[in-house]
């Protein structure tokens, strides 16, 4: 089994930071990002992840004044960089942005962290959330979704070849000779398509395990077809097992429609975890949280989730949303609530959404977590899981110092670090 | 005085990497740069100075296979990230581009290393500098310098005000309320300029500095006007000392006209030290680096510094380069050359770049190197210097030793931090 933990501020149910044991200091200061990091490769993770958005969820300032998480978001590569210096072998996950940013920068920036981080880096490429994201960007609105999945192939394509642009033992340095690279190994790019015109090649040498690794986030169609052709680890949001293995069945069908080993990509669903010594521990911290959450929260978490322009404050509260409900933005997170809404209503499931942003949840004790956990993995429904603990740095030690144990006992899970590389982790 | 250190791979001196004394490994290893940041800030250095290309310097593989340094060029916010997980006191400068980046990126990545740093990071502004980099952006070569110029100073504008957009004391997390910030200080920038449209503000609460601080590195009257606008530190090349007065006077000659006191920005002449226990020493070193070198190197660098567009190859190793010579790059770079050109042949010219990259070479004991910025720094030439050793670590390691107590001495220079951020270590 595989494990990710999902770094987010002071963690990923909405009060988290009202939480009287989490400290006010955001996740962008150094010292609360060591310690959760150092945490989790303690814990003998095989990623920490840095998600991006490059934007606020909202302009709404009245709103947004009252709903802290995801206001203001670790930056992945600089945070990553930091993380970098002060671990050794956890891998490092940070997410980039197709739509804005460009092939270059992006294979430039994630290239040199895998150099400083000795070859333990992965790259999470998506194509942008919302409208506000969009318009820091001079966009009016987010771009179409089909133009933004044409514009990530491309993107995707032109960084992998630039990581891959020096041949294995091209950069050999030579002190005596004088000479830095084979020349007749070296070649340019020259990349012309749709979007993008890039000469290379990288003016880096090559990565410690070859290339980082590609990490894809995205559950839509198209993003489970960019998965399936180059990533080596898939984050996904899964509830209901079924769903789940279904899911993971879908991918590794396409994995391998592509020629590729199945085991080559990780099927990681996240899983956000409150964990209590006893399950009257677990759903007291649970209530907890939620007293400390303006019910309007949990709402406007699906209203940004979903996108701008389904407005779900026309629809009533003590009803399930209608399975007929269409958006521009994320079309497979509307899926998932959706299939969620067969069972809740939307006053649920914005509390549901509040606690573990729509994620799989279990409050509970480590034994509870470890079953769940266990029973997914051997269903068929994940390789691992992305942990996104309710609080941080608090939820992360539990999971650690708890649920860990029993997951080795087991036998699910490495009880020491094996490679040195991410890709190395990644190696059943 | 102020000092920083310019960090370039192994060093400056293009044969730098081929001293039987560096490590080959690059800096792109975090245990080398980690070392040499903790030597500068051992040396109560202002900053330590991360460039930045994102482009090879050339195309001709046979020619750059044997040119060493300036190949592969360290990444800079992610090698500043790692620099700043591993230092506690020393300031960061990073090289940001503006006309193949966005300026929302710019601002939230260096934001997020000001936070990472408590405060003490500042960013370099730079328009580009080659062909072969433009190539790597969807342009067939470099842009015109005044549209250039044009676009970096609306880029400046958007960054400064997306650093500032969270007024002071808006942003103070309130667990008891659930309050994150003030809502009624906080409002969008809604940027339309002719070249971005950024709706703002940005998603990082504001700097423990206020702001990062804006260094310029650009000589031209483009790029001094920036400086004296908005700038608080320059790099500049100086190796005249008349000539290197006559700027310091004009550029804050420009900064009094902005209505900014003077001593608000400092300008930092680049200075390459070869240093040793005697002169002889010292010599002997710099020969030894010498003999490391084939001639043509020193031209490559040179075509590269003043850009493709000048066919050096057509003009008489032994005659001093005419002084009509125009180029479509770096306006600044030319003419510090043509000034040189004055009392050097080509060929000596040619040589003497490839020990300093143009920068003033000073070669010889500490005292030697004290004496000279001693006397440009009481000349009104430098209000101090940024210091570029011929290797590194070594030559970062002999300056610490050697020369930072002889200035200490002289009461030149300081002999503890006072300050925790970088905006602090500038005050004088």
């Amino acid at each position: 089994m595989h494990l990710g933990l999902f770094v987010l501020n002071t963690g990923h149910h909405v009060s988290a930071w009202r939480d009287p044991d989490t400290a006010v200091e955001p996740a962008t200061t150094l010292r609360s990002l060591t310690h959760t990091a150092r945490v989790a490769e303690r814990g003998l993770f095989d990623t920490v992840f840095f998600a991006e958005s490059a934007g606020l969820p909202d302009l709404d300032f009245e709103t947004m004044s009252k709903s802290g998480r995801g206001v203001f978001i670790e930056e992945p590569l600089t945070s990553a960089a930091a993380v970098a210096a002060v671990t050794s072998r956890i891998g490092i996950v940070v997410t980039q942005n197709t739509t804005y940013d460009h092939p270059y920068h992006v294979a430039r920036r994630v290239l040199s962290l895998d150099h400083l981080s000795g070859g333990r880096v992965g790259c999470n490429l998506v194509t942008g959330v919302s409208d506000v994201e969009a318009r820091n960007f001079g966009f009016d609105g987010i771009p179409d979704h089909a133009w933004r999945y044409r514009k990530a192939e491309e993107f995707c394509d032109v960084v992998m070849r630039l990581w891959r642009s020096w041949p294995e033992g091209s950069v050999r340095p030579d002190k005596a000779t004088g000479r830095l690279f084979d020349p007749d190994k070296a070649c340019a790019l020259d990349h012309r398509g749709e979007f993008f015109k890039v000469m290379g090649p990288m003016n880096l040498p090559p990565s410690p395990q070859g290339a980082p690794v590609l990490v894809q986030a995205g559950g839509s169609p198209a993003g489970r077809a960019l998965a399936a052709r180059y990533a080596e680890m898939i984050y996904t949001v899964q509830n209901d097992l079924d769903a789940a293995c279904a899911f993971y069945r879908d991918v590794k069908a396409r994995v391998t429609g592509f020629g590729r080993d199945p085991a080559s990509l990780k099927v990681m669903p996240g899983l956000s975890p409150v964990i209590g010594r006893t399950r009257a521990e677990a759903q007291e911290r649970d209530v907890q949280l939620k007293a400390l959450t303006d019910p309007a929260l949990g709402l406007g978490f699906l209203q940004n989730w979903i996108g701008n322009d389904v407005d779900l404050a026309s629809f009533d509260l003590d009803q399930p949303l209608p399975q007929t409900l269409q958006t521009r933005f994320g079309t497979a997170s509307l899926q998932v609530l959706l299939e969620a809404s067969r069972t809740m209503t939307l006053r649920e499931l914005a509390q549901y959404a509040a606690g573990g942003r729509g994620h799989l949840r279990v409050v509970g004790t480590a034994v509870d977590v470890a079953d769940e956990m266990e029973a997914r993995f051997r269903a068929g429904a994940a390789d691992g899981f992305n942990i996104m603990p309710a609080t941080i740095p608090g939820g992360i030690e539990d999971f650690v110092d708890q649920v860990v144990p029993l997951l080795q006992a087991r036998g699910l899970f490495r009880t020491a670090y094996e490679g040195s590389t991410l890709r190395g982790h990644l190696v059943d």
